[in-house]
């Protein structure tokens, strides 16, 4: 049922790359595991090594294996998620996708917030705080700090505990990048302020508190965006 | 910003195909365009043709490109889109899975669903009864509704005009696809009854009722699943 439909008219390397897909998801190959080499998948697969070779390049393409030089071919600890996974790249009208984005991060994160509440580790919470200061940090400095405040939201997802929400991180991450060059990094102090109030929030476990928050945080950025 | 970071010790063929991959991302070839020829394409980006052939192939497990054979390539409708982009078919633990599926659509479905009572057409609202009907039909004739139950949520997931919602519908669809097959296709009567309600709301353009249709819908289904 979760399996790939097959596509009509595919060539045998897409095949082969689809049987190793499916041996990967069947964990009869785990999660940053090793693959066999070349000789022995062809053998196994009955094909030759040729077409081994162009459908592990078909995986890498997707992300499901990862090749290292002279080391060999691994199942990515990521499998199946690409940089881009939703296409959101392709998406023309950037001002469009930045409100639209921001309405998904509105319905999203502050109920991941609330689940951070109850679920975050305690080291979990030592991290979000360390971090909260290197963006205040980078803040005062007046440097960028797009790739913190994405390691924030980024970790806060992390720490709901629910499987799903890390795919969803893509989106938070587009989101944030393109808001923090289409605003040209105003908001200091308000950025500053709702990250220490969720923060806060998720280390005394006040998952009602952690929520609004996360609402306010992203409350601040909607109304800067002119949304 | 948004360009795919650059990883080390790549291949020609994969550089190429993230050069072809950008000239899509900033339209100079469009959605659904046929791309120039190998020939073309070789002398444009001076490569060989063997490497052009090797990157397109590379594109095309990526969906940013669909081969047809005997006519050409042309640009996919749904550009870096695949069919299990979040890569849900590799989390090992269905239960669980099924359980934060469940947990993200609650997050995402209503808003949607209200969004699609502000924005739906009238053709769409059309189109919506009918699949509803449909859904009804092979219930009562105890048949497989998942396809049809998956095309109705699409449906509204496209009436909400939002432009990254569509990228979330293989969520929806994964989560319906492991719903049906757990619960063994019970709930008729309050599938039959809420889909009702969600479809009449957005017909009637009710944004708050909406909402409270699909909360409902969902609630039956998580009640169903006892998660």
């Amino acid at each position: 049922m979760l399996q790939n439909n097959q596509r009509g008219g595919q060539s045998l390397a897409q095949q082969v790359a689809n049987k190793i897909e499916l041996m990967i998801q069947n964990q009869i190959f785990k999660i940053g595991e090793q693959l066999p080499n070349e000789f022995d998948l062809a053998a196994e697969l009955n094909v030759g090594r040729g077409t081994i070779r162009e459908a592990i390049k078909l995986l890498a393409a997707r992300n499901i294996v990862r090749i290292q030089r002279g080391k060999g071919t691994f199942v990515s600890e990521t499998p199946g998620l690409t940089e881009d996974p939703l296409g959101l790249n392709f998406i023309e009208d950037k001002q469009r996708l930045s409100h639209d984005l921001m309405a998904v991060r509105m319905m999203i994160e502050p109920e991941i917030c609330q689940l951070a509440a109850r679920h975050a580790t305690e080291e979990e919470v030592q991290e979000m705080v360390s971090i909260c200061h290197e963006i205040e940090e980078l803040i005062y400095q007046n440097k960028n700090h797009e790739s913190k405040d994405i390691e924030l939201h980024s970790l806060i997802a992390k720490a709901s505990k629910n499987v799903v929400v890390p795919s969803l991180i893509p989106i938070i991450q587009t989101a944030i990048s393109l808001f923090i060059n289409l605003t040209n990094r105003r908001l200091k102090e308000e950025t500053i302020e709702t990250h220490r109030e969720i923060v806060e929030a998720i280390k005394n476990k006040d998952e009602k508190l952690a929520k609004e928050a996360m609402e306010r945080h992203l409350g601040f950025n909607k109304k800067e965006l002119k949304l």
